[in-house]
């Protein structure tokens, strides 16, 4: 990666959003705080505005109303005729690019930061755009720097030829951390403990760019996307099995740095038929399905992408 | 506990429910794939009805629609007269009285199985009225020789004087497996499939006794709850804190047997203000404070109850 050129233009014009998905705690009990006390955000070389992104599915603890208000700000819809019938977070999305954007005009936001939960044992993930992105790949490789402990995994969402759609892309640089195992609906102390630590050390650095300090070259590994797979599904749509066992412990656990997952099972997923117990109650599991048993700490995703474990030679 | 008397009368009629709460996904495959593949349910001596208990939250992927329907199956809601606006669950509980009680009556089913999932990190748990349900008192214990790697923990739920509400107290008997944690809306290989093979050495558990076999006296220990402590509120009604971090591994891991929690903190509850974070970006956290952030593995319950760790002295 490159370094940070100096001088740049600073950062002024910053915020911070949580309950994009209503029912992702940290996020939500965050942003409802700082509107509340928004001392904490206070830095002395820019402004930083707390945002509830989707107030009403915040109400319901809901995900979303309508629509994945994070796959609505598209050009599409964004800019497409206002109608009465349009989805409360296709309304809402447009609000917000009127407040942070407009996406990809010079009025937009200098920088914003998505705060997210996932049921996945994703630990701490910073997901950016892509490796182009030179101010947001320094942002995360200080966040590594500054939490070895936390093994922060960095994901690089884009794909070629592929519109954003997401919330912090209407700004002009943009981060999302997302936090997990937490369920949704759910506050954990030191998932939200840390998702305060992160996003106070995220305005420190704007803060120390700002001042003109030099961010020297790195290199960093990143994932990105490579497929999708969906569980295997009736006729009607649903489940017909779930992730398989062996694959449950899906990324690496922080104390043990990063690695690959365990052994390939032959397949991805465990039909319901898989999984008939013998009429004399034991089930005939292997020694790893036996310590899923046991080992209650991961959770699966609802949905997955394949990721690569990409060494991304980020070296200018 | 009194050896199980034999003769007794066998078991005739028995249900297992899922999806009493719609996002308790475990419970909710189950019932969904046995109305489809009935077959694992069937033993020689007895019938086994699988329920989908509340159909409408589980389309929707909710606790409930209304009204908490775990919480309706009092007398009052039970028995009072119908009206138009009923909320969705007391309709909902009257059906199932008749399907599987009427409650206190003879005609109730002999045994009902409930089946839930919790957020929290219960592991296996086995809810029952009380110890002087001795069915119950031996069917958990039997589980606890068959599976002691699972550390099956039994919690007994009748405060005195206290009418009992949930839907297994419909039948002459009945259990109530509580298995976690996971998110809601999530499905678990590993606890879809534990909890598969507890229902089908529930089954057999059953079998075992009409048949005529002897289950001698034996002590167990059993937790029942003492109290419960909300969360610290704002006037709105709002979360203004979390429990404590040092206290978020709420109960103890299966393979270090069963342990009273870490050291209690002063307060049970960590305010958000006492989070604040420095402007270093480094959080002032203990030692303890440090190992919540690794420690990914434990989730919030959203409302706990106390409970005591109870050396239940059951023999007769």
């Amino acid at each position: 990666m490159c370094s940070l050129p100096v001088p740049r233009e600073p950062l002024r014009r910053v915020a911070v959003t949580g309950g994009t998905h209503g029912n992702e705690m940290s996020g939500v009990y965050l942003a409802q705080h700082w509107l509340q006390s928004p001392a904490e955000l206070q830095r002395l070389s820019f402004s930083t505005v707390p945002v509830l992104a989707n107030p009403a599915a915040t109400a319901a603890c809901r995900r979303y109303v309508d629509h994945d208000l994070n796959r609505t700000f598209t050009s599409s819809f964004l800019n497409s005729r206002p109608t009465p019938d349009d989805p409360y977070e296709v309304t809402r999305a447009r609000e917000l690019n009127q407040l942070l954007g407009p996406k990809a005009s010079g009025r937009a936001f200098d920088f914003v930061l998505d705060l997210h939960n996932t049921t996945a044992n994703m630990g701490t993930c910073l997901i950016a755009k892509s490796s182009h992105e030179v101010f947001a790949m320094h942002l995360c490789h200080h966040l590594q720097l500054q939490y070895p402990e936390l093994s922060c995994q960095v994901f690089l969402y884009q794909r070629p030829g592929e519109e954003s759609y997401n919330l912090d892309s209407v700004a002009k640089n943009g981060l999302a951390l997302e936090l997990g195992p937490q369920p949704q609906g759910v506050l954990r102390a030191d998932i939200f403990s840390r998702m305060r630590t992160l996003v106070a050390t995220v305005l420190d650095f704007i803060e120390l760019f700002n001042q003109g300090t030099a961010f020297p070259a790195f290199e960093m590994e990143a994932y990105r996307p490579v497929g999708v797979v969906d569980f295997p599904r009736t006729d009607a749509g649903n489940l017909a099995g779930t992730v398989h066992p062996q694959l449950q412990p899906w990324t690496a656990q922080p104390e043990s740095g990063l690695e690959k997952g365990p052994c390939t099972p032959q397949s991805l997923h465990l039909t319901f038929g898989d999984q008939e117990s013998s009429s004399s109650g034991k089930t005939t599991t292997s020694g790893r399905g036996r310590r899923a048993i046991e080992d209650a700490r991961t959770v699966l995703p609802r949905d997955h992408s394949l990721c690569e474990h990409l060494r991304a030679e980020l070296r200018c």
